[in-house]
């Protein structure tokens, strides 16, 4: 890869910190603290408005798919090329954050300016995209732009999720313009594109803690989720010595115990095993627990391990229950496969990284994102910029330092005017596996 | 001691049966499954009636105390002694079984018909007790009668505590024709009591497990109860590695596990530590868990163990905190300290069981009862018969058999007469401690 032609553009870190506040000023009045934007709502699209007025003002062809995801295309110098993306999601969980998604948004818009303003050619058509309704806070679903772009998520699926207040998906879109009769339309033709990169902030303490400014994705986990019940006998704490119980917080705790020991084993370099939800019955102060619901997530890069991983505690549950006369039973809940990123997009945000001579990590992404979704239809990468705060996110906690996203903004620049590059390179050298 | 005087009456299993089956008709309607006869309520005055109606046709003289507490005496043929007495309870818990404080109650009634069928003669007046409001269910004060009684709740105590609904103790003893106002005249005198023994149904299952029919208590159990809170830090389950968590779920589980090992190590041979309550926040099973509250009761016959066992935990569970980045602080809830019952009571009732050629346990009690309040002003003793069904408690599921419950009123029968004895020899060679 010839590194001469990438200009060192730099972002500008105050116009970066105003995007995000400007974003962040966007929230549903009265929902308290933070920032709450959520899925196929009237301010969602206001928030879209501003991204594609932002573009339209840089002269970028401005469009919406049937999804609900906004299309900023800057042409290229070769017009049967296919498109070069960036981007990530304006919407959010309710009290959020104003970072979380709308980061990978906010350097997207930066990015054109940067080329705007330099008057940077490249040969693709970049397109930088707002995604709808990435988070699943209001229906359950995540990713739904993503997932119809990807192909995942069907006109007939829409009707299905709905929020709490009983409106659907469908209903929700047709209420905002959007006709979800029409998403296949929306759905991406893999010829159509050459590369995607998506930045987004770690929800993650990694990267802080290791002092990095960049995280290089090279899987983003899979998660398998089961609901396990513990039913052993409530009776007095007095009245029964400690040798006699079959006390079912016992056991859950113990298994609790056991899933963190599993996880950091020897074999589990990367698998994450969390109780993040713990029911007690009868939850008397003076009585022996007789019941217990754990609600378990494992999640790993390694579809096999995660399988097995979730099988062998609940065996390792089955086990401690026997041990003490407490019935253990599982009930699946959800599972998610890992997926892999290829690797010459990865490449190319680490030569990125090298070239600002900058350090990294290659690191899995714990959380999903829309890259997972439209991974199947275009090679695409990903990469954190840090969080704060002990990666605190979900949360108006959540903070990542603005001139931390300009040195992201400025990888993410450098990575895809070297997928520019690089395309040519592969063209004349045959050395790229997509072409 | 002499046992030649004692008469091997039998306990007719079958009459206690019926009697059981009797009171437990007595419930609240439309109270779901079990008994529902709650403290200071008509029922419970209606179930004391019952008791006084069976004790007036056997010729006993009858009354209700201040308290609410009924009595009836059987005089003795000295006139000038103080008391023997037996008894229990005759409120329960919402949804209760048919055993709990009845089982004592009629056994009660059922040595005073034996006494009376068989002309049996005493020195000693018997006095047969049913202890009003045991349960605390309604007020959240259990014993409040034996508590009167024993001068542990004077008058004025009785405005303070309330039902669900407000209605304070002063307040539903009036409702059912009880003058709170002459509490302080309920209050026993040492000088009128000679001993006091109680039957009660274990609510545990030692001596099922065993296979023993009488349990001799030793001692009744205090309590010492406290919360602990753990503050670690609530984070995305996917994008938070193990080793960067501060699991507040993890961190508590780990101090179940060592309370549950702290219970059962050498040192501790007859502690009961539980966790009966734990609460989990926020509770989502993509977040690992920023807040825990658990809910200790640790409970012991050593009173300084019992207060040492609890600084300990709460100093593992800092360390355990420490050690995880989790704050962890305790507030104290409750406490109150074991009694220890006279040597002598109990060994006339180890006397009956070896009489009757019967295999007993000399046991503690875990849970509190009415002669724990009265133990102060009377030498009280204290005697379990099994619970079935894993000794399940306070519940519809609590079972004992007439059989066994027939022959732990024939130990009782033999122990109250073996007293009336033991006094008469006691008085002769001077070697009741209580004379």
């Amino acid at each position: 890869m010839s590194t001469a032609v990438v200009p060192l553009l730099r972002a500008d870190a105050d116009a970066l910190a105003a995007q995000i506040a400007e974003f962040a000023a966007m929230t549903e009045s009265g929902s308290g603290p933070g920032v709450t934007r959520m899925a196929y709502t009237p301010l969602e699209r206001a928030a879209h408005e501003r991204f594609a007025e932002h573009m339209q003002a840089l002269g970028l062809r401005v469009w919406t798919d049937a999804a609900g995801n906004t299309f900023a295309e800057r042409a290229g110098t070769d017009p049967s090329l296919p498109a070069i993306g960036t981007g990530s999601h304006l919407d959010s969980v309710p009290q959020a954050g104003s970072y979380d998604g709308i980061a990978g948004v906010v350097a997207a818009m930066e990015i054109a300016r940067l080329l705007h303003d330099q008057a940077i050619e490249h040969r693709h058509p970049f397109r930088f995209v707002a995604f709808a309704a990435e988070e699943g806070a209001r229906f359950g679903q995540a990713c739904t732009g993503s997932r119809i772009a990807g192909g995942l998520t069907a006109a007939a699926d829409l009707d299905d999720k709905r929020d709490v207040n009983g409106v659907s998906i469908a209903e929700a879109m047709r209420s905002v313009g959007i006709d979800p009769a029409a998403a296949e339309t929306a759905r991406w033709r893999p010829q159509d594109w050459h590369a995607f990169v998506e930045l987004h902030i770690e929800q993650g303490s990694v990267l802080d803690t290791l002092g990095l400014p960049i995280g290089v994705i090279d899987q983003i986990s899979g998660s398998t989720r089961f609901a396990l019940r513990f039913q052993g006998r409530a009776s007095h704490t007095g009245g029964t010595p400690m040798h006699l119980r079959a006390d079912a917080l016992a056991a859950a705790a113990q298994v609790v115990a056991a899933a963190e020991a599993l996880a950091k084993d020897s074999r589990h370099h990367g698998t994450r095993i969390t109780v993040g939800r713990l029911e007690v019955s009868p939850g008397s102060i003076t009585t022996i627990p007789g019941e217990c619901h754990a609600y378990v997530d494992v999640r790993d890069i390694d579809s096999a391990r995660q399988r097995e991983t979730a099988g062998e505690l609940v065996e390792i549950a089955r086990e401690i229950g026997r041990s003490r006369g407490v019935e253990v039973s599982a009930r699946p809940m959800a599972d998610a496969s890992p997926v892999v990123l290829p690797t010459w997009v990865r490449d190319a945000i680490v030569h990125a990284c090298q070239e600002r001579s900058l350090d990294y990590r290659v690191m899995p992404s714990g959380a999903s994102h829309d890259t997972q979704m439209i991974s199947g239809v275009v090679p695409a990468g990903m990469m954190f910029v840090p969080s704060l705060n002990h990666g605190v996110s979900h949360s108006p906690e959540e903070l990542t330092d603005a001139a931390d996203l300009a040195v992201g903004v400025d990888v993410l620049t450098t990575t895809l005017l070297a997928l520019d590059d690089l395309a040519r390179e592969s063209i004349e050298n045959s050395e790229n596996p997509d072409a």
